[in-house]
C-alpha cells in the first residue's frame, strides 16, 4: 500500500451513492459515433451514416449500444469523494466495463443513474474496485442499461486486516465478461482504429 | 432561364432581412476543428491540441479563423423565402466565401447577424448573388466578422429586362479574394483531407 492508498473495506462497500442525472441528445450520439470512427474511413459509408446522420429520412440518429458506457464515466472521476478509499488516481487502470442493455437506446433521452459499489478486493500491491450504475429512463422508469466497471488500483492493495485477502463480491459469479468460452469464435472481425482516435501508448 | 426560376432583381436588392442572432460554446468549437481535421493524423498533435482540447491549463479552446463562416451559413438554406427570388435550389454552388475577422473569436459566444444583399449579376445561363453578414458579439456591440458569400444558381439567369447584362455590387471593387497576385506565393502548404471529410465528388 503506497502512501497516498488507504481503504476501509466496511465504509467503501456500505457507501451509498446519491442519485444522479444524465440527459443526452442525437447530437451527443452522432458526435460520439464520429469520435469511435464511424465513416471514418468513408464519409459516404452506407452501413455507418445512420449513426451519423438522418439518411433516406430516417427519423432519428441510430444510438451504438457501447454509447451506453458513457452513463457510468462520471462515477470514475469522483471516487476520490468515496469515504474510506484514499488511493494515488495517476495508478488507475480501467480494467472491465460490462454492460447489459435491457432496450434500444433512444436517440435523446434524461436518465437517472443508480450507482452502488459492487466489488472489492485486495491484491496484494493492486486494489480492485466494481461499481454498477443502473441507469433509468426517466419518462418512463424502465431501465435501460447495467454497467458494471471495474477499475485496478495500482499501489492501493495490502488492506486486509487478515487472510485470505479481503474480497467482496455482490454479484453473480457467473455473471462476467471474463470467461473465455472454449468453443471457436463465431465471427472474426478486425478493425483499424483511426490515427485521430485517442488510443493508450 | 430554366422553369424553376425566375427572378426580380428590384425587389432582390431591396429586401431587408431580419437580424438573426446565434450562440456557440467551447464544444461547437472543438467539434468544428475535428471536423475540418484538426488532430485528424495525430490524436496528440502539439500545434493542433489547442484548437480541441484544454492543453496545459489553457484556459479556452481557441478557435479557428474559418469558423466564422459558420455565421453565414443559415442563410444559404433561406434564400428560397427572399421575395422575387425563384430558383431551383439543387443547382446552387457555393462560390466563394470571403471573410474579414474584426477581433479574434471568443470560444463562448453570442452574437447578433445582420444580413444584406450586395450584388446580384445576369450571367446568361446563370444568376449570382452575393450576400453579406456582419456579426456583432452581443455584449459588447463590436463587430466579430464580416462574410460575403457568393452563391453561383445555375439556370437561373436571362432575367435582364435590357442589355448590357444586369450587374449590381455594393461593395468596392478591390475588395474582393479573387484577384491573383502577379507575385509569387510567400508560402505553399499543401494538406491532404480526411477520408472522413465531406467532399464534393
Amino acid at each position: 500500500m503506497s502512501d497516498d492508498s488507504m481503504i476501509n473495506p466496511e465504509l467503501v462497500i456500505d457507501h451509498k451513492f446519491p442519485e444522479t442525472t444524465y440527459t443526452y441528445n442525437e447530437r451527443d450520439v452522432a458526435v460520439y459515433a464520429l469520435g469511435i470512427g464511424a465513416c471514418s474511413t468513408d464519409a459516404l459509408d452506407d452501413k455507418e451514416l445512420k449513426y451519423v446522420y438522418h439518411e433516406d429520412g430516417q427519423q432519428s440518429i441510430q444510438v451504438l449500444p457501447t454509447f451506453a458506457a458513457i452513463f457510468s464515466i462520471g462515477l470514475i472521476n469522483n471516487l476520490e469523494q468515496l469515504p474510506g478509499f484514499m488511493f494515488d488516481p495517476r495508478l488507475l487502470l480501467h480494467g472491465q466495463q460490462y454492460i447489459e442493455i435491457c432496450k434500444p437506446l433512444p436517440s435523446n433521452c434524461s436518465m437517472r443513474n443508480k450507482a452502488s459499489i459492487v466489488g472489492l478486493h485486495d491484491k496484494g500491491k493492486a486494489a480492485i474496485l466494481e461499481f454498477e450504475v443502473l441507469s433509468y429512463e426517466k419518462e418512463t422508469g424502465e431501465l435501460l442499461s447495467m454497467n458494471r466497471t471495474t477499475v485496478y488500483l495500482r499501489g492501493a492493495g495490502g488492506f486486509s486486516k487478515s487472510s485470505p485477502p479481503y474480497s467482496f463480491s455482490k454479484y453473480p459469479k457467473d455473471q462476467t465478461a471474463s470467461k473465455t468460452p472454449k468453443t471457436p469464435p463465431f465471427v472474426v472481425h478486425e478493425e483499424r482504429i483511426q490515427p485521430s482516435q485517442g488510443r493508450n501508448a
